[in-house]
């Protein structure tokens, strides 16, 4: 399948690799690829350079923003929340329209230091904001609960765990559900929550993980919901 | 132990028959005994009238805030969220000073209806609301993102789940767990994710909570946290 993925952070990148390793034809999106490539800088979370990362991975392409949408069947949000929605205005409404967007960002503000806050939170979500600015767009909010590593290798994790899916459009979700199994995921681990409401739940969550990640000192974990 | 818990609810009833069961010597405490004991109507849930279910349970007396709190060695706040600071400035400061005190609630408003929001949220918790009210009290958040069959039997649900802990005071967390424990709760299953603050963090899982029982359509799953 040709698949954007929008952004060229760790999660960007950990995404686009799995799935050019999987066989798709993928193309990153950033706001400007000439800038993105004469980055010298490591990226965040020490990340390498860009232009260090794309030079391992030849198959994948980089464009901008616009370019990406027009080439994709499917885009994948990869961008940090608080840049999310200016990524996909460049990207553009025809661009989205008609496709499956998963997006894996969560709404965290940095602005105020750490602790980060969820901006929105309770009665609205990214997820929502960002199907109610592109409705032609098939929104999944999807794997942004746990680490990118996570999301592309469950099997780093023992024992069964969970990825959370919401989104008005079922079919759109039985794509997404189809390419997240393809990752690793086991039938049975996809939890649907229902429309693209729920996800306000996922991405509260953010606090805890946050928390988690500080208690166990690492990011090698993920949710699981036993139940009788 | 000598223990009080604050709330005729379900999850008052549920915490105080199994502990009640485990031999600790019991109260109940609430605004107006005399007002909960006339009481003819079904609780919150499908509960039955208080009066009845107390007559179930002749070893637990029913007592103001104020009394319960005297009494106790160690309290636990089960009310809702919406009534657990009234609750508490009722119990009184010096018959929390220097206690245990296990929080239970959760800021839920369901004053714009259903779902409900969380306030407070993001920079602040009720955890940290009533530590930072009652500052002699020794809060330790715990068992509220689950429903109170779950907090009281782990069994019921199967394989492996965790029960968060947050709170200021090492002692109080082990008090706490060792509580906790004593429901049946297996060594390790406890995580302590620090401070009181993190209680943001898990008040913040209730939306998800709320969505993953209209999609399991009942209450009986929990939260595990695999990990490498």
């Amino acid at each position: 399948m040709r698949i954007a993925v929008l952004g060229t952070g760790a999660v960007g990148r950990a995404l686009a690799a799995r799935l050019d390793g999987l066989g798709h034809d993928l193309v990153i999106g950033t706001r400007d690829p000439a800038v993105t490539m004469a980055r010298t800088e490591p990226g965040g979370f020490g990340t390498a350079p860009y232009p260090q990362w794309q030079a391992g991975h030849p198959g994948i392409r980089l464009l901008s923003f616009a370019e990406a949408a027009s080439f994709a069947e499917l885009l994948m949000n990869a961008t940090s929340g608080a840049a999310a929605m200016a990524a996909l205005v460049a990207a553009g409404e025809p661009g989205l329209a008609g496709k499956v967007l998963i997006d894996v960002s969560n709404p965290l503000d940095f602005s105020r230091g750490i602790p980060p806050t969820l901006d929105p939170v309770n009665t609205d979500s990214l997820g929502e904001q960002i199907q109610r600015a592109f409705p032609a767009a098939r929104v999944v909010k999807a794997l942004n609960t746990m680490n990118c590593q996570v999301m592309v290798d469950p099997g780093r994790i023992p024992g069964e765990h969970n990825v959370f899916l919401s989104g008005n459009d079922a079919a759109a979700k039985a794509v997404a559900a189809e390419l997240i199994g393809s990752f690793g995921w086991p039938p049975g681990s996809v939890i649907d929550l229902g429309d693209i409401s729920a996800a306000r739940g996922t991405e509260m969550l953010l606090p805890l993980w946050l928390r988690l990640m500080a208690s166990f000192g690492h990011a090698d974990f993920n949710f699981h919901i036993p139940h009788a």
